[in-house]
């Protein structure tokens, strides 16, 4: 009963990729789980483009290391990333972000992610999802037009043995959880 | 190997409950889910406010319908609902936020909603997603302090049979999905 909090706890931030590459089936079942994913009004408000080609794959993943050499440096090693474009909603959506101030957009791409991460997991994949990029960057090596954002990039590989299975850091159930109000 | 795209396909939005309450270890397994979930530099940006109390269960129920009297009229049914409450992300991720102009706690929020309503399909429970409710409603029958907000709020209970299993509709693949490029 309890192979999804297994699954759970074989996804982690991968930043260290071997050689191997990604295979086609193993990938295209990622970008199935993507696919099937939940979203506001059933808006599936994404584009998923998938770089597995050089030059422009290490082109991507340096317009994701920072000013500090060492930040994303792992990047480079991926045999691929995945760029996650927000598509706009359902016109009913939209409105109804503007009248609630939610981006839902964004909740939606954060949920579609984790499904391409959690069946990483499933193949056997290690994966890490980016947030800090240079999204203008990335943009133009794309073609995005400029009117569509980038919130999430996904590098997808193969985890050497000895970087997986990391003990997860995270609060208490009793940190995070209230019952029948806030306060209690 | 596929148990995960299984598992995808039996999470829907559940919009019917039968009066069959959920039993505590089966509300724990889908909170320790959503506690699992990843999130930007493992701020974990949330506290979730479990509703299983009447009156104020009917009472969230209420703020959730909206002019028509159809719309999440459902809600009532649930014998569960759960108010994801946003926190604070670290400082680093809310600086890197405002420099790159993404609400990173709102993408945490929906990953850590969608490993909760997995659960709950590995559970055998139904649940559904709701962010169209009246917030300040909410917020104020939970004593939710006046600056935090509530993107979320997500039904459990138990879907009657004949409910379930309903087909997904879901763009293709090819709809979705390019390579190497937005254009190509």
């Amino acid at each position: 009963m309890n192979s999804f909090l297994n699954l759970i706890q074989q996804r982690q931030s991968d930043r260290k990729y071997t050689e191997r590459p990604v295979e086609q089936d193993k990938l295209e079942n990622c970008l199935e789980a993507a696919r099937l994913a939940p979203s506001a009004s059933n808006s599936q408000p994404w584009t998923f483009v998938v770089i597995n080609e050089n030059p422009l794959l290490n082109e991507v993943a340096r317009a994701t290391t920072g000013p500090l050499k060492s930040f994303n440096n792992f990047v480079v090693q991926a045999p691929v990333i995945i760029a996650l474009v927000m598509e706009k909603p359902k016109l009913l959506t939209e409105w109804g972000g503007h009248v609630k101030k939610k981006e839902y957009p964004l909740i939606d791409i954060g949920i579609a992610a984790e499904h391409l991460c959690l069946q990483a997991a499933e193949e056997g994949l290690g994966s890490c999802m980016l947030g800090w990029f240079d999204e203008q960057k990335v943009k133009d090596l794309l073609a995005v037009p400029e009117e569509k954002n980038i919130p999430l990039l996904v590098t997808l590989g193969y985890t050497p043995e000895k970087y997986k299975h990391r003990k997860k850091i995270r609060k208490s159930l009793n940190q995070i959880v209230r019952y029948n109000g806030y306060g209690k």
